[in-house]
């Protein structure tokens, strides 16, 4: 951390920020320039904060130059981690293919769809029970039911399920059910359900949120490691911008980014991004050819019929080409499908 | 419910949209142009969306004329609310100002703060107990016992207190002890908690998701109200933008906005918007001046020793030129201010 | 501008970064922390940024600490400036209404809204001859026809008159007409028509960027400045955000901000950046109470036969409520509107 | 066009709407409905823009449905284009390198990222004469004597030019030394310098604004294109977005859109979008697979002697994975390297 005084920032005001600096059993070292002072903090960075250096008499800037997350960065732990859901890899040298219905309406449709994602290489199976909806009035999921058909689809096909969780009190119960747990955007930041997540004994996917930086983001897996629970992937799902001509803007940088910033894995979902069918296939191509350790796709045997989100819901010839995208494009990048 | 065709659409696809809206109960018009033909429906809108229309052969766009809250609406709903706290209004003819600590801390510095924050005008007292903290390693608030410390600070002020809550799982405690509940910005779309605090039986003050629009917003709203809830406040706090000179960009204009789409009112919270204290006195202003019918204003004791957001609270001088602000500026657009 | 190394930085790196500040002119200091090692410097920033240090070997990140532009900049010159547009204020201890149409159409349409205009207070009229337009569809404005009649009116009416000019070639002809050149938004960072409104002898109203932070802004400014015309004035109009609601997001704290970093005068735009009828008289009173040294309005006598922007100009008894706002606010904050 | 009435609409307010269109030579169909009444219009919608519907008594929204570009939509002319410059093609069945240094520096510098791009693969050579910057105190490029420099190194490698221009007032000499004249971001909407570069006779790159919709950057083709100029390249570079862990964010369904509602090439610039050289292959990757027709990167001999972005450009081993890159990558979407 560095505090910038001020221009014409008086001694004493320095020397207040280096004796609050030692008096929380940080070191201080000053450098004194012809226009402004610098002073560079070393010791605990958290501990710094909660001094509220930036608001003392003299100070202009506290910048902060380490990285606020620590058990998910990659600084402290350069090798790449591999997430495995009921034996399924997500990590570097794989790629993964998750799909499946955006939500479970009928034990029919959510068979079709598993069957579907089969079809086109799918070895992890999504779909929504628990539905977070912006209105009220909309469907919301079947709940505990939409679970049960969830589980009785993986008896049949053999797809380990991800799912999603919207309320801390029904983490257990999704748990029971589920292979991975899913939090959604819009709760990327609530730090309830980040904790009952991270206690839940289960691998969790995070989507970042509508409007989170990459930082936040990794701040909110550091709630759920800080609980012991690293089978963490970051799942980037566009983020909202002032274009409205796609329903949000897939932030592709943020593959090689979190990559960067993190040693989790990185997935990618093209279909809630961009918000239309036709957008899926190349921006699944973007997305593994950015390095994306697995895509996560809506299907559905009848989009017209959906409940949630049909107009981005692949079917019929769609499959085809997402599986040829999904064998030929990860060997471009040193990755693998992973097989059946 | 306006359906624009495709250029060049079937007459057998402008009929499939017709019957299959007709059969869900619904009217359609049909108006053919020379380019395009329009369908308008008429009947259950929320019935329409769930026919996802915009995925059917031939359909261009699927455009919404109606707002898709209802309880909140204005339309529905011509004249303005107003929301008794313990006694104290929030509505279209007064102004009320609320202050107090971001955080508790000390039942001193809670009881220090309340008093600046009552010497300035203020008729509500605002305090976290709960903080959400994006950082799991920051301060996050004192929980149960910042509650009870509100509770005296609140006998001996005679201030009535505001106060978040973050967790469906807490409602219940936190409604015991407060006069008004606060969903906060990273909360908005935590749909459970809503939920929570629309059976609470407790005003709310429900701030604005950082990147919401103004119909997401009143969508939240009206989740709340659907449990029977209509004793709402929606507090604008700043959205995120590409600008990062202030912490957030105030949307001054949402307060006009929000008071024409609801009847609820609306408060603006200058202290977490701007960041800086510089700030907050010249965006309480425009707040007042655009029609706020409350303020929530971060105050401290001693900003420079504060665990949560020091660098925005007021103290000292500032508390006159905020009193000045609040008793001088709300006549000028037909309001008084809320006297203790 | 302080460099910060990455943790592990070689002491030969950090020896690198330091001969090479050296070797142009500059001075570097060293404080070595326990896991980082920063580097100060001292001299000309403009020739660091040449450097390129961030692309050394061992550099993390390269923060600046001052600001880059000197000329317009409020550290260097503490009093805020007054800029007269032929005899009318524009500055700290006044308020000043700016009006009229937004295009010119014709010489009775612009007369009538002069007089509008008048009626409501304003000492400076404007009005659009050269129109910049998305579309190479719509009206492009009269262009020297209509500054013809823009002189013809401030004859009939008194009001001096502001007027954009487009491209750095028409800036000879309408400084001959005009009183006030204005740069406007799509333009902010045409920097070949900066450099000519700077030369043109005349005093601006710049613009700010649809997406320009504070500090392109001001360095727009100082590239008019370098010219040798410090006769600037800044004009916030409305950021892109995410929100569609209204037509931008009016920027309410860029006011104060901009006050804190520049000594320049700051007008608010409260027609463009709300584009909505009913938005205008709430802006501006946001705008004023926000410390606005003026605002510039579209008014016009038939806002349905408007060519351009016609839903937000105002008409009628919006002329009343606009004057009595510009009237009694400003005292509220020091200032008194300069009178005709 | 769709005429949206208010609820409760008057039937006067309805025909004056129905009159107005009428007037004007076009035809209106009245939808009739319980709540609303829709009126659809046939016939010159540009006409009806001037008609300012919206701000009539009774109407709430004006939706348009057609596209407002012509010239350069998709819509009217299926077939994707293919633009040469200089005898290389950019179009629908190749795959484009274009590389060079951000800015002309000096000819031997310039000579040596000519023969580096050369050796990635590149076909076209880029380089900046004239670099429009943010500060009056940066390196502003050598202007005509970097245009000469280009012709030289053209010259010795065989390398066609692609070179900005910043104001119309260059765009002759511009025109006379280069083989593609680029329009920068700041200049997308300098409506004279693109009506200059519609006239002038050579191939047109046109990169879109910060923060421009897919709307206003194909208006602003539109502008070129009505010069009679279609040999328009689109070049998505980043758009400005909240997240500031990169320089711009690069919006990867761009591709896609604009090739969906365009028939021009379309051209996505890795270097400057994500401001990290590190960045540069997976983002240049991304593009290939999301079908981008070319990419545009910055190579550098000596990166951190670059007066100009320096940070970002490529260097030593970088020019093997690019050239792989390219190679590779484009015969998975079905085009193939242009060879030199």
């Amino acid at each position: 951390m560095v505090v910038v005084m001020r221009p014409g920032a008086a001694p004493e005001q320095v020397d207040a920020v280096v004796a609050r600096v030692e008096a929380a059993g940080g070191s201080a070292f000053v450098s004194r320039g012809v226009q402004r002072t610098i002073v560079g903090l070393v010791g605990d960075i958290e501990a710094f904060h909660a001094l509220n250096l930036r608001a003392m008499p003299g100070v202009g800037e506290v910048v902060r130059v380490s990285k606020p997350y620590k058990l998910v960065s990659r600084e402290n732990h350069p090798e790449a981690t591999t997430v495995e859901v009921a034996g399924v890899p997500i990590g570097p040298d794989t790629f993964t293919l998750i799909a499946g219905p955006c939500a479970v309406e009928t034990p029919d449709q959510t068979l079709q769809a598993a069957l579907m994602a089969k079809s086109a290489g799918a070895t992890l199976m999504r779909g929504g029970a628990f539905k977070p909806r912006t209105s009220p009035y909309a469907f919301q999921g079947l709940g505990e039911k939409g679970l049960r058909i969830l589980a009785e689809v993986r008896q049949e096909t053999g797809l380990p399920v991800v799912t999603e969780v919207v309320d801390a009190a029904d983490v257990a119960l999704v748990a029971e059910w589920a292979d991975m747990l899913q939090v959604g955007s819009r709760n990327m930041q609530n730090f309830a359900l980040l904790q009952a997540v991270g206690s839940a004994g289960k691998p969790v996917m995070l989507k970042r949120g509508l409007s989170s930086t990459y930082e936040e983001w990794l701040m909110a897996a550091e709630y759920i490691a800080q609980r012991g629970n690293l089978d963490i992937v970051l799942c980037e799902r566009g983020i909202r911008t002032y274009e409205k001509g796609t329903r949000f803007t897939l932030d592709i940088a943020a593959v090689p980014m979190a990559h960067s910033l993190s040693h989790l894995p990185v997935v990618v979902d093209p279909s809630h991004s961009g918000g239309k069918r036709d957008l899926v296939i190349p921006l699944s191509r973007a997305a593994i050819a950015a390095g994306a350790d697995a895509i996560i796709v809506d299907v559905h045997p009848d989009p017209t019929a959906a409940l949630c989100d049909g107009p981005q819901a692949l079917y019929g010839d769609d499959l085809a080409a997402l599986a040829k995208t999904c064998r030929d494009l990860p060997p471009m990048v040193g990755k693998k499908l992973v097989e059946q």
